[in-house]
């Protein structure tokens, strides 16, 4: 067999897992969006499954041999090649998933699948007991899994691993050290700011169907393709690639609050566009075609949430039509007293409805009690008293519930330990693109005053969309921006935006 | 190995390839449900992975040692055993399917899941030419799977066998032959009778948001568990098996005529409760928590969409309800016109939209012609004319446009041919089931005018729902009413029920 038949016949192996892998994305996304209560088992065992199937594809010995093939080949010669690339990731993955016995993934998929609507009804109840049991054997399992992976210096690396390739825990550390220090001075400032949007023009009751004509109607502005997506409704917001040309999005909106319908669904969408730049027929499935991180694919969505969907510009566009649709509610309300809202900052219980200054505090408060829990450090019963009094200590309100605490996101249950860290990642990565977007776009800004988003799209496509994962996230970054990822290009967004909205300075 | 082991790992694998196939389920589901239309071409490659792989499961030589061993032992000594039961299945569908190569049944797959697309695009249009080429397609596929199978008198048996096991073309055909002449009359009666109810009532704008509420309602009512399933709209009309617990309902509405969203959705329904009565752990997956075929299957819709669903005692009860709901439209509307109108009989177009009595022309016409293109006789082009010519010849009215003819129907896309003669076959068992339930359950339908629906619902678990696939259909017939199938209780029941409608005498 020549080295290019091995890479063929491996591109076709992984494409299958891939297929299959996308069978499972319906199913995830049925769970979440339509299925009914009672079909909670057995939907655990088809994902079980499937977990199994495609772990065993992949763990194959031939995977290893057609792979040796190739590795001692010409085809891997210049290590940018879409053989190079392909190669490099198979090995690091397979080399990874090798170590994991089926049976373990199995069971791994079978115990998060069921654990997620318990925990969907301890957060109902606001009942951290009911979750703890199931969050005992997953962090087990996690655990398990660590130490099957294997890490050089701490446990934590290995699942951190898995979501944020190449990264480790101790500069996860650092990194947040110097923004925490920042963020804490920018938020004392605001708190005592000499002017202060009001909030309250965005916590009235807005009617829900109208809510969501409005989303959709960003939602198509931006470049989502509803031939090759849908938006559902959910508990917990996410985007799901269901396949080529299918890449969904579940939001949520509120009947007293008009603006997590619309950055919820703006975030997703921001999600969403970065599959939908992906799906090509020639690298779909292989890592030529994936993403090279979580927090990569993080900073899509906070640029189209937050960069773009709370400027001043977005709003300058958006505004009159939003005040078309709730008239009644809004026409009274000035421009920049809506944007001012939009912008509000102030500490608040819930991660996903936090404003982009505080937001990256909760994400630093999970990583640092998921890190000990994993150590053993923290003991699961204490995980509530250790967040409320963390939380107390960074943003200066007492938890009143856990449900507004530690049962407030799903990640847990899906045993995503290791993931929180690149929420954070995800907003330095983003701003760090937009400083550099804006050099290479002039008055990019003001392209969306007049609803044009496709010349940043465009940018985003060719820098990062189309670039899969030719690069890792820190190397796309300083191919990208010249520079290794900083805290210092969001700290100056911050202040820009909040010296007009604040009167602040720094 | 003993038999036991040998039995239990059978059934562990069969269990395999009934959990992937309710995986496949689900992506139907999504398909007719909500899937965004890109993403036709992928779904194809996803649903003809999983066909591939529980094909190659289930023909795999381990299957037939391990029946082979089961088969040789006392298990099996009881014919109505679960093992007997279970074998003889796994047998008869063993010797079929290994027949079949792997990359024609994943073939096939991918030609029909393409094919819907096509078929819907076609009906859309009005255009047969644009459905042809992957009609000729089909049916080439389906030629040569008879020809793999293999058959001893008729081509098409080899296709009938798949929904009607035990079935023969020859004995469909003189079943048909002595209703089709009965019908004939009947429905010439009727054409010439001394009173006639006023279809108009039910053909006027009704609101869709509250049909949906009405249809629901009936739902709950004869006993569907929305905890297990769901209802949402489509274009075509059917009833999904998701695993267990998870029987989901699709449907559709009409803005100008309130009968189809009822008896459409009591249909699906009728099927739904079928499901939902054998979801038992112990049999899921296994011939004994099966059906012994379509026919069957169909008996149990027919029986409450129709039976039930359009008899004088179900809307004595949910007529007053539905005034409430439509109070403006109907509340001059007296409770027998209302019922006359939903017995409404008259030749048209629409199998689905058929009533009861004309209903069954329709699918004798679909069998004829299906069987002569599978022979060959039929060429594809030649379709619609001869459809056109047979539907004027049968039910006296010219077909004006293809839509209300040859493609008005999706199951040819789905390549079921075979399929169609299960439903009037259904009509059938659902009359002679009824005619022995009221001799079982004295005033049965007095219990529907007081919107009590669980005693017949008990009598048909009992009877049929959880015999599973103990006996073929025509067993099961002759041991609950203790008569072979006959059309004399389909037309004791219609004249009953039109005799004071519409005046006539048999």
């Amino acid at each position: 067999m020549t080295a290019q038949e091995a890479y063929t016949e491996l591109k076709k192996r992984i494409r299958e897992i891939s297929i299959l892998s996308t069978t499972a994305g319906v199913l995830y996304w049925d769970q979440e969006a339509y299925m009914p209560r009672k079909a909670d088992d057995h939907r655990a065992e088809q994902l079980a499954q499937i977990s199994r199937l495609t772990h065993e594809w992949f763990i194959d010995t031939k995977t290893g041999d057609l792979l040796a093939t190739v590795e001692g080949s010409d085809l891997v010669k210049n290590p940018e090649s879409e053989a190079s690339v392909n190669c490099r990731e198979w090995r690091r993955l397979y080399d990874r998933e090798v170590k994991l016995p089926t049976n373990f993934v199995e069971e791994f998929t079978r115990v998060t699948s069921k654990a997620i609507n318990v925990w969907a009804e301890a957060r109902q109840k606001s009942d951290f007991a009911i979750f703890q049991p199931d969050l005992e054997k997953i962090i087990d399992l996690c655990r398990k899994k660590a130490d099957l992976i294997g890490y050089e210096t701490e446990v934590y690396d290995a699942l951190l691993d898995a979501f944020e390739p190449g990264a480790k825990t101790a500069e996860v550390e650092s990194a947040f050290k110097g923004l925490r220090t920042e963020l804490v001075a920018l938020i004392a400032k605001i708190k005592d700011a000499p002017k202060k949007p009001d909030i309250g023009i965005l916590r009235r009751p807005y009617d829900i169907a109208k809510q969501k004509v409005f989303a959709q109607i960003i939602a198509v502005a931006i470049g989502y393709d509803f031939e090759a997506g849908r938006i559902d409704e959910t508990v917990h917001p996410c985007c799901n690639d269901l396949g080529p040309f299918d890449t969904r999005v579940l939001t949520r909106y509120y009947a007293n609050d008009i603006s997590e319908g619309i950055t919820g669904t703006t975030h997703e969408v921001g999600h969403a566009l970065y599959e939908m730049s992906r799906q090509t027929k020639e690298h779909w499935g292989t890592p030529m075609g994936d993403t090279p991180s979580l927090a990569i694919h993080e900073s899509q969505s906070r640029t189209w949430e937050n960069i773009v969907g709370r400027s001043r510009e977005f709003w300058q566009y958006f505004y009159p039509q939003l005040q078309r649709i709730f008239y009644q509610d809004l026409h009274n309300v000035a421009l920049d007293d809506f944007y001012g809202a939009m912008n509000w900052v102030a500490p608040s219980y819930i991660r996903v409805e936090a404003d982009e200054a505080t937001y990256n505090l909760h994400v630093m408060l999970r990583f640092e009690i998921e890190r000990s829990i994993i150590t053993g450090e923290l003991k699961v019963t204490d995980i509530p008293g250790e967040w409320n009094s963390r939380f107390k200590d960074y943003l200066g309100i007492e938890v009143d519930k856990d449900s507004n605490g530690c049962l407030q996101d799903v990640h847990w249950a899906h045993g995503a330990f290791g993931y929180f860290p690149t929420y954070a990642l995800g907003n330095l990565y983003a701003a760090q693109f937009w400083q550099q977007a804006q050099k290479d776009l002039p008055g990019i800004a003001d392209d969306f005053a007049q609803g044009k988003f496709d010349r940043l799209l465009a940018w985003l496509r060719d820098n990062i969309h189309t670039q899969g994962f030719k690069y890792y996230s820190n190397d796309l970054c300083q191919r990208i921006t010249g520079q290794p990822l900083s805290h210092k290009p969001l700290l100056d967004y911050l202040y820009d935006k909040y010296a007009g909205i604040y009167g602040i300075t720094r």
